[in-house]
């Protein structure tokens, strides 16, 4: 077996995320489902973006904000994604490796833009995104470093690229390698109106997914169950590792011997759940290659979600390592 | 006289923050001078950008900061600067017209990239810049727009821009515009080591400028008086209307007939200093279009400047207009 040189490789959209402050009535104006993902074309990104008010540009992406948030907690990450060689470009990857994470896919010098998200951020913490994919939607097997993949214990891909027909085989190169190599493969549903939208696509891959996270919306899509519980054991039963988060009232974890319910984290404020999922990934993971017990993988997501709940923005603001160790959790 | 269309145009460099939090140490490997702003050619740029952590891109530039201060207090603004047709000249477009700002000045679609400033925020709250001003240091007579300036009732100029070669040709013409408009000229000092500079170029401007603000520090420079009392004193003899901001000391104010020490407004917290002088000068400008007294026109400003530095950025995050009202100011 390869030698082991990352605990978490992610795989996903490299995205600029472009955050605004907004009112109810401008989602209802451009008919956008609260708390949910919509891919746009430039014209129509472009549109929202003349209705939107001033706005804050913050690194993003589903799996390069797990990878930042693996990085805080102390563990080895890196994120494979792709960005043109422009301004939005440059500002993705020098925030990726300013926080410590490897990332090595080459820049596209032809193509498309860098990939922006739209993320509209409601007075109730909610947030709503419209992204224009650009560049990042043509991610494929060869931007895939088989390197990368051998060497990392598990390898994250964001649901998002799941049905995008030239990420589809960038996955297929990634799964394989990590399987050859005697890795896991993890899984996140990303969104509900993905998960409804691309089924198919979506359980073709799980049939090859050791670990498996989604919110309970996501698992009550993918399952067409009526609750958490009832979707959970039906996943379980599709991958050995289950994590099931649903929001304010915390997680359910199963590994095929245990099945556990995990409390939320108390928080102080709620500003902005963008990137919540994303950092309870990290968390949830990084506690897997540390061979914490279940419910402690589940707290450490827990811990790590509520620090970027507490912000606008995504990515943590303090050294996740620190409130790990005072939790008694790493 | 032609008809007041605006309230308050300011004229400054275009510029997008990139704001990082940093430790002193930062600051020490680059030779930085903590709260002041240094201008830098691309390269250097590029290796202090190396060096920091990950950052969050927000449209800034001091007057441009200041329009959006003065139209969140309900006045009308308007920035004239200079972008180019890139990634950031969008976002500064896009993040000013949002606020309800007019600006007009056209991009430019050739010549260097549009401006940006690295502001590293150090755990005292004060923000350190660095600055590369590409296009926006190509600020030219032909971009001054007299029709605004007419409808103004006060042209407000950066201190930035004074001394920069191209820009001297665009200030004068504004300065002859606005005054034979029967208009008001207003300047802030911008910054200490700026001052220091260009002392010659401001001496020529002060001239002109019937309005000037300035920090305890930018006015000590200017004068070479040891403390902001006796700064006050001299710059009142050059100008009919001077304030002299002192952080948490409040604001000196004086317009030949009274001078007046307002006091800060009280904090809950101070997390950047970065747009406070900015958005002083939006309330105290504002006060003057609208008559207030001298001590009115400077609590405004306190109000408004308390407002930003009590978030990172340096524009508005609320409705200054409510704030205002409520404190009894309009």
């Amino acid at each position: 077996m390869p030698a082991v040189t990352l605990d978490v490789l992610t795989i996903g959209n490299a995205i600029v995320d472009v955050l605004a402050h907004c009112d109810d009535a401008l989602l209802d104006e451009f008919g956008l489902a609260k708390g949910t993902m919509s891919l746009v074309d430039a014209e129509r990104a472009a549109t929202v973006y003349a209705a939107m008010g001033p706005g804050i540009e913050v690194s993003g992406g589903s799996a390069a904000n797990t990878a930042t948030g693996v990085a805080s907690l102390g563990g080895r990450s890196a994120f494979m994604g792709k960005v043109r060689d422009d301004e939005m470009g440059a500002i993705f990857t020098h925030d990726l490796r300013a926080t410590g994470v490897t990332y090595t896919t080459p820049a596209a010098s032809l193509g498309p833009a860098t990939a922006h998200c739209l993320v509209l951020v409601t007075p109730d913490a909610q947030r709503t995104m419209t992204t224009h994919l650009g560049i990042a939607g043509e991610l494929s097997a060869a931007d895939v470093d088989e390197e990368l993949v051998n060497g990392a214990l598990i390898t994250f891909v964001e649901g998002y690229l799941v049905g995008l027909p030239s990420a589809e085989s960038a996955l297929a190169a990634a799964v394989k390698a990590a399987h050859a190599a005697g890795r896991q493969v993890a899984l996140t549903l990303s969104d509900p109106l993905w998960v409804g939208s691309q089924r198919d696509a979506f359980c073709a891959l799980i049939a090859h997914v050791d670990i498996l996270l989604a919110n309970e919306k996501e698992a009550r899509q993918l399952t067409g169950k009526a609750d958490a519980e009832a979707a959970l054991a039906v996943l379980a039963g599709w991958c050995p590792v289950v994590a099931v988060t649903r929001s304010e009232r915390g997680a359910l974890v199963a590994d095929g011997t245990v099945t556990v319910a995990v409390p939320a984290e108390p928080l102080s404020s709620v500003i902005d759940t963008t990137g919540a999922g994303d950092l309870f990934a990290a968390g949830f993971l990084l506690g897997l290659t540390r061979e914490l017990a279940l419910p402690d993988c589940a707290r450490l997501g827990a811990l790590a979600a509520a620090e970027v709940i507490g912000h606008l923005g995504a990515r943590p603001q303090v050294t996740l390592a620190d409130l790990a160790e005072q939790a008694g959790l790493l």
